[in-house]
């Protein structure tokens, strides 16, 4: 229950300045939000700096330049996900400061460059084309204030690439892994460290790979008990999820 | 590199009571992790506290026993998943203080009482027949040192029971959602908390809940984008995965 | 049996006017419909005001536009489902009346404007990319004489939306729900309200989606026991049959 | 909102009776439902001579007795599925007047005889085998006060015998289909009628039929367009959704 | 139509012996299958020397004695399938002529001895555990009157089995292929001869035999264009469909 | 054994004009046919009159062509599936005689007419959708030497309009039936008559059709004895293999 | 060609020892084998010591035990796999020097001690569940004269585990690995050696595991060239493969 | 251990030329391949004479022509896999010597044409349309150093074709075989042959085949044990590992 409000009115009352019947009706078209169910506010902190999002795919470019220019014109940083060159080239034209990472496919505005994460991201991917979707994870991390690394192309096959860059695991608070194909990497990544491993199936490979549905299984089934997954190819949802927990 | 021991045997080797010879030879025979590549210390911190894990599922009670007994020796929590009470009667003959947790299937001995976890774990369960896997998180992560609550039998289909616990959400920093059947219930959390949720699918449900397929699909697919998942039934994955954000 | 025609044939049998032999030859020649084996009378009340309906994906724009204008010279409302701009410019050619509902895919003209259904049918979708699906529950429903409303962009992840609006769930008598992704918004508006819930999953998503299976599956394990599923993106079938039971 | 209660409040703030705080104090320990967000009211008549039901599977006799003897004490119908004969023999010594439908592994207790049904319910099964599941089904929707038939071992390989009991199919209101193996029974006897026909596909059959995968999926892609789907072995389920129909 | 008896009541119509009322009345009642729509009397001929058939997993003892004894009773072979030794005890003591055929696990009495069939079936099987699959073509195609050999233990992997008894396979005028595993004998066979080959998956195999899919999925990819498939472990089914054509 | 040529062989060496070694040394040489292990001789009866056959698709016109033209030299029929009017237009360039069959997606020469079956196929397909699948199968016959029927737009949700044909059931020695969707249609078929059915799924449907695989299984579950299937769209196959049988 | 035998026939012939008829009617007799169609003899060293191989699953004790001691007559090695005690128990008393290999549950005679095998054959396993499918390979392997070592408990979760003991993967020429899970040691194991590995999936896990198919799926997109991969479960098959290269 | 690096660190910390100190520093910026971690030595002869591969799939023309000038500047074979005609214009503009195998749709430079395998391999397909992965084995193994041969189209339908081409068989030291549709050949011709069969799934076929799933599961369970399977479409995987094999 929103107490101000409540109370204020509970004043008004005793006050005469409301009566009951009065009160009863401005409860009912009270807007639904003021009565408390809406996103609970102590958790309002860890929501300071949250980016607005747009996902991109399927909308004409006409589409996401007018949504992205209406959420550019508050102070949070934008970022428009799954995007086509199409579809900055008329972003751009409406908002001068937008720009397009290509490698994640995503348009961003950076407003707000604070750091609210407290530690390291790094996202690692273990093959050059897990790379759109780990930049996607990159490119999120880094709208919701990290300080986020990469460290690309160190699939299981060769495992000592992984194990020279270990001094990047190490100093990494929250570990992002993109993988296609057998989905092996985030089980070795997850045994080197120690901290919460983000796994992202991604869709890349062929035959067997069946679009990211051999990795997602090779992932749930991580005999490393410090790895989460999300979905096929959401780099987004990684990066957004590791955001919140290097907030904590 | 484990500079110390290299450093000594430089030392040794300059001070000629070891030769280059014998030097390399002693490398040879060096235990591996002593060349650095086991768990990295940096992370050491996150490990302190950490119980001794024996997985049940499988294992004859003289067997659960027997591991059980060695581990219990150190200073450790052990925590013995997937275990029934057969296993329990075995280890009970060898560690007079070990406990049976029956709703969580496990059996666990408590030495470290201490909190490592910063805030509120709160383990919540769409279904009475989801509580077995809630259990088993919520005894992980109890033994892994932190404060944990339960919230049972809010599914989705009675959404007034969940909402009436609102206080419960907002007041946890880390939350972890076990349902069977259509695997909803982690969505709507996630939809009214700001903190990370880590969702487990169970194998609770019939026909065309495919022994927890339907869930894990479910989950995987949530439209909120604080929401990871581990393995079907895999409480205990759940509460590890949670313990080590809130140690963080 | 067709009584009418059996006893008029009997009386003519027994006035002479036609012979066993040759009734026997005309029961021969009847059309088997006439035999009462056609769709049984009884529900013809039912049937009254139906539209007629083409099935518009993967026919020529003149195929459309030709059994579009044979149908539309009956009396009754004609409804063509997944049809495209180029269809309908062919049918607008021939059928002037003819209106496109871009947002459901659909072509109709409607003749009949009378309301055979009860009550309010409301069409809830959990996010804007179900709204095509959605949009074809709401033209067939219409087309078959319903008071038709409804509610979009109510996902699970935002529970307060759809709360907010619980007076439109209220005044309904039957709900269609429409969701890709987890599939999870029909457990949950099942929960809120005790009227029939017809559940159509839809193909958005990706990754783990599976093209609709996901939501599919989530819907037949619904926890709430007031909802009943049909084909993933089937909007017409979810109005078609919103609309018999709201005709009852 | 709970109108009768906040204006009582009102009033008693007006009246000085209680003071703004108190009342603040006194809505945050309010229970929830007073709140108005438990099941709608507007839906209060659809829920009159509901029965009480427990899902008996994977419960101990011990376990089905105590909750169906606490429920058997209000006046509802009590029903209990998925039942087996020991967890009968443990309610029988609690509750005198249950009786035990075998057939449809059912426990029951019918207090209220009320017909709140409007019209009849036929139950259909395809073999023999798919008995228990319509059984299920039928005695779900006497418990909720229907007036009930069935035919049986009407499958499609035999397609006379569905069509001889034409008048049974005429003379119904709502319809549940029950089918395993290529669970083609539901769009035949669609096509035959103009009511709704709530589909249960079992898992009755072998190889290819996958436990009930077969039946599902060919009752998902229907071609009448008047039925929709409940889970595999659903029978409760589909009793449920046509006694909500019947009650329109 | 069903001339005779109709032609006799239009002339007691005629003969005012009945009225046409009466007449009426009389068709309204008069058994359905009277009407014609019973399996097609043109067909009858293949049905001459039919057994009686009975599935009997799933049934206790007794009720398949029963329902044996009672076929039993007329001149027609009777053959129950998938039975177990006490089924066949119980059957014993009703039927005294019936026999077990244990590696098919059925029952039969064999009444009727005319040859029905005009060629030779031949059934073959890959391995020694697809045995009782094709045992149960055996006996299904012998009771049905075939002349039916067999030919066990001719897997893919030992082609010059195979190839050593071609003699067997020219002089058969249908073939039964049961195979499990990779299902691959029937392409092989399918390739030596012109004549059908009705290929049967079996549920033997383990990993990713995924009990008879992966067999099924490669008989229906055979790239043989005379075969064609029938259920997993459907023994049954498949001499079944052989006596069918063999009766041509 | 090739008896003639190696009586031949045996009487030449005899006769001293072929040394020992030189046999053997001619036999090394010898044709592998020749030895007896091409297709048998003794089912060569069912050969004549077999069309010479091309798969068209992923072929180019050109391609398609060359073959065709040097197939045609031949006097059998030639049939060319899956084809393209742009490979057709190629095709009637080398063989002014070819004819392209639009709705089978078929090119053909007929030059041998005679009928080598000795009954009616009929083709019976569910949905306006199937027929191409159904043609494929017709043209298959008919280049086959049937006399093929079809019968179109029967499904099973229009059962009367199946049984108004039952005619064309009855006439028929061979069915073959086509069906996408829920694949219902040859089991109700099956069940009509005594006659072999080969079922073929089709592609036909959306959603959780699943490209087919829904009527696969719907057909392998078949509660009617007398139905086989074939591969998903194979109406080469149904045909060829319904051609078999129609010669026995 | 049995060139041996068909020259003597021929030398009889010219000889007049035999007619020419009487040498047709000789090698219509002749058994298949010897017309050359057999196994290749070119291989035939290949096969010098294989042993006799016996599937024990399904099959009685006294099967067993009646086919062992049959085949142990033999000089060859005996390998009976999937075994139980029982099973030994009856081998045990026909051939007093079977021995049990719990581990790997088979039962084995070694006659043959001699090493067919030029290198060292490892086999590997992730986890301590994986052993008895390991043990299957490594028997199996012992059983063709291979020197066989293992290394077992070396999962990718802890991969320093497996780079402390790469000197055993230096020293192998064949390399067997087994995992359930998410199946990833072939790929690291792969990418760490030039020689071939052989990859196993197991059926151990739970939940998304799928018993197996999680591993399968990952190691047929095994992201090392150098992996190839046997059925779930199948310790024998490389076991087999693996003793076949090591030959070479 | 990379001894002689180290033997010399020892050495000139001994000599005094380097102090303990350094010597540890030194270590710590030691590239970690120096450690010993990097693929091993003793398999290095195993790598001599291996192509430089890229996959060309996905890769525009340029960025392939930009890697392949780039490896062609050394000593070994060049051999881009998955390539377009677009994508081999780009490459022959810079490597004037470089070939396109347009059938394997490879690219390869070949500098280094020494026979490194011991044997022959043969690659057989099935069909005709299996020949591109057919022919990308070939290409692999060519450029490996490999005596190639292929047997083509003799799909195990015409099993003939196959046993009169067995002298290919006989002569080869190991096999890969590739087919689709049903996948069988692998076990034909593994039944014919002692010696390694790698056998390749081919997406090849239409309906059931799943893009290669079904035969995929039909090499997974082949009943011949000399078979290992890759990942479906996987040419270069065969082919690499058969020349590996062949190299032992």
């Amino acid at each position: 229950m929103n107490s101000e409000f409540m109370l204020k009115l509970f004043r008004d009352v005793r006050a005469g300045k409301t009566s009951p019947d009065e009160a009863v009706m401005r409860l009912r078209h009270l807007p639904f939000e003021d009565l408390g169910f809406a996103k609970v506010d102590h958790h309002r902190a860890l929501r300071v700096g949250m980016p607005e999002v747009i996902f991109g795919q399927g909308k004409t470019p006409e589409q996401v330049a007018s949504i992205f220019a209406r959420l550019a014109k508050h102070g949070a940083n934008v970022l428009a996900t799954r995007t086509t060159a199409h579809q900055f080239a008329a972003v751009k034209k409406r908002v001068g400061r937008a720009e397009f990472r290509e490698a994640a496919r995503a348009i961003v505005v950076q407003r707000d460059g604070k750091k609210y994460g407290k530690g390291v991201i790094t996202v690692i991917s273990a093959g050059t084309s897990d790379i759109p979707v780990a930049e996607e994870a990159v490119v999120t991390a880094e709208m919701m204030g990290n300080d986020v690394r990469h460290l690309y192309d160190v699939g299981v096959a060769g495992i000592h690439r992984l194990l020279a860059n270990r001094n990047v695991l190490v100093e990494s608070r929250v570990l992002v892994v993109c993988a296609g194909m057998e989905g092996a990497l985030p089980s070795v990544v997850g045994g080197m460290v120690g901290v919460p491993v983000i796994a992202v199936p991604t869709s890349v490979g062929y035959g067997a790979a069946f679009n990211g549905l051999a990795a997602l299984l090779g992932m749930m089934n991580s005999c490393a008990s410090n790895v989460s997954v999300v979905n096929i190819d959401n780099g987004f949802g990684a990066g957004y999820f590791a955001s919140l927990i290097n907030r904590l």
